[in-house]
């Protein structure tokens, strides 16, 4: 039999209310069982409507409902000088990643506890992970205090999120529970709630592509959202998020379509090293073969399929593996040379893995 | 498909160090992170070797080396008097259930954290639960102040476990994982992790009945235990640990070995009622049937197999009936009657699944 390979690992403290059309319900329940008094709300323009819902009768003592993509440093500021003013005791935020991160950059300086409700499926909301755009830099960095308290997951919100965001984001969610298979901090734990998360996505992507409407598929693109946050938290990045930084960094490619038509390739290159994982995937996937898998689940959402379809270019590739190939973790199970990553990024730029 | 059911989930924050012969080191990590400089430990009088090892030329400030089983109140004052004396700013447990559950007495007034290193498979480390015995009548509580901070699991700790004890700590570890699928706070979390402590203990139990000294049966069962003892804590107590919390207060039958004879009848009881949680025990045992595999396992682990045989006269299984019936969990997915719940009592007393 095979032991357990020694590991650290954190599990991140946090309450889960999850239930279809019950945000409301268990918003109020957060708030009370929080004790907050004055709490601000944090929500995106387009979000509006939403958060009034959400919101419905509770007390709130102020609304910053203008947050815009990517956390700038001059918001955060904004908003920080917002809760202070108003005497906030708890930061609510409805709303996809940007909002969720503008709650953390808040509660990175002030420590005000985070009820999130996300409208996304971006997974922000279960991790410690904050980040801060500087003169169009990126800051990230980890703080238990950007930790929402609680999340408040109610599937109706995302249920009019449009198609082809929601696969994009679906499969950036799959992206993290694989990945996080050969990441730094991988361990059986990161990998179980993995695991869990492909199942869950690999039965609602299919559903959402194809019956947008769906609330079970909606119910699950959100569960398996939240496992793939938790095991990326835990887990951090690997190959093929270094890879898609790369990819989105230099060459300006979209991130989720970057991250979906990269994923298979990755999982193709590591799955002889990696078997044991590569066997769970294979197993929450229903699958046979892994990659086999992943590839009919992803032709199913009409996935896209090539690097070449997005605008990068043949003659680009050879920059691309010479900036991948020194951010390459240690943990990758396969060796990475310049050859074999220049294979890997070649077959993502044609869509060779995917005919 | 399927959706996903509401659920209000509480995941406990908390380090796990693991690695086999790593204890020593990994317990100066711990408490260098901490930030302790004040460390009090507490160890039974069995363990006082082990703890003297895993200690090594760690800078203490009192040893509590005398713990008693069952956490008595006076002990706990005791402890508690000592731990204010010497100006501890940590507790250091080093031993089983009940050193674990001193350290959390402690915890529970002073606020301490807890660095919990195991030498069996009780899994109460993972959990914010405590329990006080005053005048042989046991207190119980949940509280996050006893939830140990960080936990130092070394597998060779536990190899010299005896075999049988091994065994029965394992099944006990079992039933909490299957038990967490129709408890209160049951929900597709404490089911994943509690499916995932299935196939550990699964691997680990007939490697360690057959080859106690088995480090890789030995890691399996340290890691499956935690993942019983989290699936616990997240879920609460089903049917399973109310029949068995019955047996064990009015007639006196012995802990471990009353809950392995009536594990398979509750699961076989149930499985018709919860098909899909009966399926992922099913694919964790590598079973086409659950009740068959479980059975299997049981069985190859030379496991006891009627209660008739730990003590119990027929005669008190109507008695046994009264008391179980106030008791049962409404989340039960299968409706308990005195007939349906006076037939699965006489099975488990003649061991009739298990021939």
């Amino acid at each position: 039999m095979t032991g357990i390979p020694a590991f650290d690992h954190h599990s991140l403290g946090q309450r889960v209310l999850f239930g279809t059309g019950q945000a409301r319900a268990h918003l109020r329940t957060a708030v009370v069982d929080l004790g907050a008094s004055a709490p601000m709300v944090l929500s995106g323009h387009s979000d509006r409507a939403v958060a009034d819902a959400v919101l419905g009768g509770l007390a709130i003592e102020s609304r910053f409902d203008d947050v815009v993509p990517h956390v700038p440093v001059e918001q955060a500021e904004q908003a920080r000088r917002a809760a202070h003013e108003s005497g906030a005791d708890l930061l609510i935020s409805i709303g996809g990643g940007s909002t969720t991160g503008l709650a953390k950059a808040v509660a990175l300086t002030t420590g005000l506890p985070i009820v999130a409700v996300p409208t996304t499926y971006a997974g922000s909301e279960a991790t410690n992970v904050w980040g801060i755009t500087e003169a169009a830099r990126k800051t990230t960095g980890v703080d238990p205090r950007v930790l929402p308290h609680t999340i408040v997951y109610d599937a109706e919100l995302t249920a009019t999120l449009p198609k082809e965001l929601s696969v994009a984001s679906m499969c950036n969610a799959l992206a993290h529970c694989i990945d996080s298979l050969w990441a730094p901090r991988a361990n059986p734990i990161t990998t179980a709630l993995a695991t869990e998360g492909i199942r869950a996505l690999a039965a609602a992507l299919p559903e959402v592509a194809y019956r947008p409407e769906s609330i079970d598929g909606r119910e699950n693109a959100l569960y398996g959202a939240y496992l793939a946050a938790v095991a990326f938290a835990g887990a951090g990045s690997g190959l093929h998020h270094k890879i898609c930084h790369v990819l989105g960094g230099r060459f300006d490619l979209p991130h989720a379509q970057t991250h979906t038509i990269v994923l298979p390739h990755v999982l193709a290159f590591n799955a002889t090293h990696a078997p044991a994982g590569v066997e769970r995937v294979a197993e929450a996937l229903a699958a046979t073969d892994a990659i086999d898998g992943l590839r009919t689940l992803l032709i199913s959402a009409e996935a896209p399929t090539a690097l070449k379809d997005l605008g990068l270019h043949e003659e680009e590739l050879d920059e691309a593996v010479d900036l991948v190939l020194p951010a390459v973790p240690p943990s990758n199970p396969r060796p990475v040379t310049r050859a074999n990553l220049a294979r890997l990024l070649r077959d993502a730029w044609s869509g060779s893995l995917m005919v």
